[in-house]
């Protein structure tokens, strides 16, 4: 079992979807990064910050999932970071009500030195001179290092993430953020464009339409799970990243074919997330649960067919 | 083998994407349909009309691929059908510059007697009353019969399209004519409203996002295959529905897990379609060209993991 480090936001979430709203409730992408990749009962830990408003309990939670908040630092006399969001009445676009970065803006992380010789990194989407700074305090060159990012910093530090960029192993970004890193409409060939940036694995998330995975002339894709209803999406690229690194780190395997099952593990996940308002659904999920959605997910995508019939 | 009756419009098509634009070129449901389903040596015909000014040599192309024409009229002093659009830049959305119904304002199908026991219907977009029509001179009853339609007629003949679907066995519409017919956004909720209406499976073709089928509590998805550069959308659906049927009418197997393997036929059929301005691509399509993109539609889709791993 390889040991898991997750860099990113620890925060407070505020959302309106058109089933209803919360107040300021758990959020953040390390947080649904952390939950999600504790059901692969891996050694994980987080580098992030909160302020002294942010909850124990909440870091309790984690801790009590397996996830180590040791890198987690509190800064008093700072607020924690807070996202307010709305979403339309497809659930597939969003308006950001409110962005208050606090102790976010002077954030610099520190990694605990336990898990400095980590095998795994998840670098959460965050500024990447902060993914860059954690990279530069591993003492071992890891096994892997996965990056999620989002076009807000392509837009304001392209620079700084292109150079960081070049330092991961794998990419994971959504279809509009692959077109506008790549300046390409064809996902096959933004996905090599990117490869040439430095990831030789680029996944592509699409949401409810599922994901890609790209590596060198292969390909491998995975549908979301049709769902009755989605309720809350906040969380589920996280989450999503986080069963992908998790499972990686649980089975030690790092190869095309094992990543296709990483991306299976991945989306399966993320469709619990999205069944309840914010971390609720992801606190509660249990192993049979999970097992039996991925017999659901293998009748969904499987078939047997002898090519020549 | 089983035989297939396709009833759908065979006409002229102008065609602009960013990539050029056509003069009158050879279009139609049936005639895309009929292509696709031409690659499984199955005895196949259409039923459709065509005006004077329809060249011969189309008819000979169709006839040389296997596909009897019989059932197609030609109207002497009548004017084939004439659509023309423009698609945007995305390629998922498209103008429709004209609309000439011609012929087909008074079409009247008339099925040739030695395809009145056919085992297997395609239904082609078209007025459902002709498609009704259709189903009304058979002799005996098919083993299968499958309707394609679009939300023009769920706007200006809903009650006939109604009764039609009663009748169906399957039917393939895109996701937001799915919405549409069943008032419900979320595809699981749509697929089975859309079966309480008739059709024991439901197909939903979502274009570049791959395609599902429904029956009961059972689900399957496959995607489309990611290409470099779409050339051309059009008839990707009835290139689908035509590797769908043909696929099924050369196994004679009907069953959903076999029904799998026709989504699959008809992605990997629609794959070639867009390669190319209107029918050229699927014209000069070889069966190794086929085998071989099943077999990178297998990569894409199929994994190897043990669920308890």
């Amino acid at each position: 079992m390889s040991k898991l480090l997750i860099v990113g936001t620890v925060a407070f979430d505020a959302i309106e979807t058109p089933f209803g709203k919360t107040d300021k409730i758990l959020g953040g992408a390390a947080t649904y990064i952390g939950l999600s990749a504790s059901n692969y009962n891996v050694k994980s830990g987080i580098v992030s910050v909160v302020g002294g408003d942010f909850p124990e309990e909440y870091l309790t939670m984690l801790q009590n999932k397996g996830v180590s908040t040791e890198g987690v630092e509190v800064v008093k006399d700072g607020k924690t970071f807070f996202w307010s969001g709305k979403y339309h009445n497809d659930m597939n676009t969003r308006d950001t009500l409110a962005t208050e970065l606090n102790v976010l803006e002077h954030f610099n992380p520190v990694v605990p030195q336990d898990i400095k010789n980590t095998e795994i990194v998840m670098l959460g989407n965050l500024h990447p001179l902060v993914q860059n700074a954690v990279l530069e305090q591993l003492t071992e060159k890891p096994k892997l290092v996965v990056l999620d990012t989002m076009n807000f910093w392509m837009d304001i530090a392209l620079s700084e993430l292109k150079e960081v960029i070049k330092k991961v192993d794998v990419i994971t970004i959504n279809d509009e953020e692959a077109r506008q890193l790549s300046g390409e409409y064809s996902l096959l060939v933004a996905a090599k464009k990117i490869q040439a940036m430095g990831p030789r694995y680029v996944v592509i998330k699409k949401g409810e339409h599922g994901a890609f995975l790209f590596h060198k002339e292969q390909a491998f894709f995975a549908p979301a799970l049709p769902l009755e209803e989605v309720f809350d999406p906040t969380g589920a690229g996280d989450t999503f990243a986080g069963g992908f690194t998790g499972y990686l780190a649980k089975t030690e395997d790092v190869s095309f074919e094992n990543m296709k099952n990483a991306v299976v593990h991945g989306s399966n996940l993320a469709s619990f997330c999205v069944e309840k308002f914010g971390t609720e659904r992801m606190q509660s999920l249990t192993e049979s649960e999970i097992n039996d959605r991925l017999s659901h997910f293998r009748e969904l995508t499987q078939y047997e067919m002898n090519i020549t019939k």
